[in-house]
């Protein structure tokens, strides 16, 4: 759980949906990760949930050759923009996911679930559909079938995130996806302009955003 | 590279075969982790390699149901039998090869080579070639066909695998494999036993014992 929209509404769509969750959240060297981490923390704090945070300090040198990492500016604009794949961080996702399994292994959880979406696909290669189906198919072998990988929102937009969220009742003010990792939202990077988009798309403001007026 | 039998083969294989190659090894709070890794810094010293040690101290509240990280103690006997199932330690190769992955994919590697064994296939699922078919899709997926998964041993067993080594002048006085971890190898535990049968089955004596006469 990143803190953001897409891992907040899937917190909330877990709870909802009567499961027993556990939150994993990890900091490896991102910009905004002190933002996010507290956003997290807030959100599990409010629905009483466990979390439990993964400290990849050890392996920053390892994964710096991306914008939310390394010197590289954040860019600004949309995600679709070819300047905004300075902000993959190769490898996170599986790296992230094989931690997760083998915690869930270990305790004795049923499944491990990913936010995964849409929007994420012309970008990141670890979001996308086939990247997921891999990761099914490995996670299987091992762990031997005893951890599932859920991604219940891989065919939403964020914009349907949102939606569902609304009907969940998530307190979106509690979220924080800015890149750049500031007191404020920036309001220009990819991840800011693809947010007030999907708020806009449900015709309701950003709570984050209102907060602050 | 762990710095046993297997790995440290391996990397003499790799450089035989005129790859250029960058050692990683592990700290996950291994219990023979201590005489493990001094064991492949010896080797990669010898052979002018450079050594990247990643140490995940951090997950090991999430790995701990294992006879080598927890406080079971190491099981003794041969490696088929069920109590040596107590060794898995749950997800480890799928996380050391994700992070493999991530740092391959930023440096500009075109592969990752990992050595697991015919030996390993009854009791670690995650040495089985039906993982490795998996984790090579997923790396696929994960990288956008950047990196590849090199298993050359994957169909050898211990004993074919130091046969290559006599073949290579493997140095396996340098090598350490006992999951105990004392001054020196208990030569009772499943990997003691299983490295015994190796040289065995070679008509030589292991270089390691035959060092302490």
């Amino acid at each position: 759980m990143s803190g953001g929209v897409d891992s907040t509404t899937l917190l909330y769509r877990l709870k909802h949906e009567g499961h027993e969750v556990l939150v994993m959240s990890f900091y490896y060297g991102q910009k905004h990760g002190r933002k996010e981490l507290g956003a997290s923390q807030a959100t599990c704090k409010a629905l009483d949930v466990f979390q439990r945070i993964v400290n990849l300090d050890s392996l920053q040198g390892l994964i710096s050759n991306s914008a939310l990492t390394g010197n590289i500016p954040v860019p600004e604009g949309r995600y679709d923009a070819e300047v905004m794949k300075l902000t993959v961080v190769p490898g996170r996702n599986l790296m992230m996911a094989s931690i997760a399994l083998a915690y869930a292994e270990n305790i004795g959880a049923e499944g491990i679930a990913m936010g995964m979406h849409k929007g994420d696909h012309h970008i990141y290669p670890d979001c996308r559909p086939s990247f997921v189906a891999a990761l099914r198919v490995v996670a299987q072998h091992s762990t031997g079938g005893r951890v599932e990988v859920l991604t219940p929102y891989l065919r939403f937009s964020k914009a349907e995130i949102v939606k569902d969220g609304i009907r969940l009742k998530v307190d979106y003010s509690k979220t924080w996806s800015c890149y750049v990792g500031g007191e404020v939202p920036c309001e220009k990077c990819g991840t800011c302009v693809e947010r007030a988009e999907a708020f806009a798309a449900n015709g309701i403001e950003d709570p984050l955003l209102q907060q602050r007026r």
